[in-house]
């Protein structure tokens, strides 16, 4: 079997420049992709210039379509947002509206070119917010033809209001947390590997 | 101007034989009004026969009328809620659909029987999904006919995962959520007042 | 190969002696079903005694334990819901939250009694919210342990407003709404029967 | 009194070269601004530079400043948005970001800078999710000092699936996208009127 890729895309609202707290929790989960031998890229957004519009290329110098070649290239997507006001990111926002636009694209067989490839979350905030933007990105990413795992969103989020970030919080010693990262590790490597063993039949779902 | 009265709507799953973390939360609110001259009623939902369906009366003993009686009744309505999974309740979805099913009442003027009326919520929870009950909640209410002050969702989460909830986690001395319990308690008051004097006018808003 | 059970939670606010919208797109389902040799069975949740907790039995008669039974036996589980004011019924959060209350049961290997199961969305309204309903169940579902194949949100709803329901409509007619029957019956088919052969390995996600 | 101001902020991803449905629905609103009395304006956001972050001024050419200003002179705030999956889009998400990096400068009473103005939302899509998106941006706009005024949610989506967008579908002979368009216009000028006699008192809710 080929090695396993794993594609971590960051909607943080910063660039790489500075430190993203939401980066800080998928290298919890890379630390175990490496130990299973999982390949894994991060992209963070924010570095790319990825413009607005429901279509895969939007020209004038649209990075999206590097974007859009990783993704085709990977067996397993992640998400990555922050959360403001109880929600995702707008670059999440933007990169579903990019994903959504590329879907009618096929493989060999005539499904969505993101058939057989399976879809997570990780999410970090000062508080609230993380189920939404949970539920937000992994029913789209269903709907665009990835496969969703059990237990797939891992997050970090505090108390009601105002306070410190995961980093900050030390986010990392929080059980819960650890348990979902495990569980998003595992769940996207287990499932990637059944589904490179044994594609979803091209019956029922051809466009 | 006759006294402003308030309507608190617990949507706990547990009738009030049982503690109730929300109960809690809103006895805060319901101090400020004592203080205020506010009158305010609590009614746990849990405690009556509701049953399913869209309409303002399913009979059979259904006991929803007497709570549409002390909706009218009120200048302020506060839905209160645990949230599980990241949700409101069941019993709050189920007090908005037979909320809903009675909008088409008309005041004297045509208008909703909720104009003139504002609403709030108050959230309880070990974990994320507060601003996911009260955007619901808040939308929902203000689609009814209801207007929403500023700043009327008063909240306590704790961090991600199980934990404690408000009263054992002594979610009172949060001072995020002890300052929207100040604000949701202030506006809610201020803005009923202010719809007393001067109601909203009947015109482009009758049925 | 044992043969696939399909289950059907039809989450109406009517009992069984009333039409239901949602049962009827479910037919569409079924025949699918029929065809490919899926057995299937359709549970209306409004003909159980079903009290509100976050416990698989909460005494007293209740008759989740039944369904709950039922779950356990399937290897696919579909939550049907009407939408209310944009969202899922109250009954279908009710369900979730009893699911929710189940979930630490475990299998022989220590997983979520619900790992290896698949899950799906069939919803009808007159207008707006098929979306809003399909997110939240999916999401929920996967993060209790089922599987979310690809595009298995299968709904019609009417245009803004109020109107017709789809079996007056003619939702039938629909071809988006068709194609995404086909889709729901056969991707979770294909995902129950891979899962049946390739069980998801016990490692990084145990309870 | 002073001129009532009302600002629509329009969320289109495409600029003002081509053409925006959600403001040929926004035109119906003004056409009734314009009958009694109301200035109005409209931006269309994907024409100026906003990068991404939660502050008031993030430099380098930001021209967020500008439409800050516009916020700040106006009473009535709509912000307008097609749906993509079920969604409002990523410029209106940004816009609630930057908006949410605005709120905690204070007017002469201290109080946000936004109390004593009233939103509302204008939305359209091929099908699915309105109430979704207006539900986001009501509560939000709440959550940051808003007023929110009932029935303030004027939108039309055709049925499931693709099909034509509101000017193609002639979505402006609906009579409940027409009847909310009048009720968000009349009610927003109602309340706005209200607020601008009576403001909201600076008692329990200063920062």
């Amino acid at each position: 079997m080929s090695q396993i890729k794993a594609l971590f895309l960051n909607a943080s609202l910063k660039n790489s420049e500075e430190q993203s707290n939401t980066e800080a929790l998928w290298k919890e989960v890379g630390e175990i992709y490496d130990q299973e031998g999982i390949a894994h890229e991060s992209v963070r957004l924010a570095d790319y210039y990825i413009p607005y519009g429901i279509d895969k290329d939007l020209g004038d110098g649209d990075e999206f379509p590097q974007i859009l070649e990783k993704l085709k290239g990977a067996d397993i997507v992640i998400i990555g947002t922050p959360v403001w006001s109880g929600e995702k990111s707008s670059i999440a926002t933007k990169a579903l509206e990019r994903i959504y636009g590329s879907a009618s694209e096929t493989n060999e067989k005539g499904q969505s070119v993101f058939y057989n490839k399976v879809a997570g979350a990780v999410i970090t905030g000062n508080e609230d917010g993380a189920k939404n933007a949970a539920q937000s990105i992994l029913y789209r990413m269903s709907h665009m033809g990835f496969v969703i795992p059990p237990n797939v969103d891992a997050y970090w989020v505090g108390e009601a209001g105002p306070g410190p970030s995961y980093i900050e919080a030390n986010g990392i010693e929080n059980d819960f947390t650890k348990s979902h990262v495990e569980m998003l590790a595992y769940n996207t490597m287990h499932l990637a590997k059944i589904f490179k063993e044994q594609p979803i039949p091209a019956v029922g779902n051809t466009q």
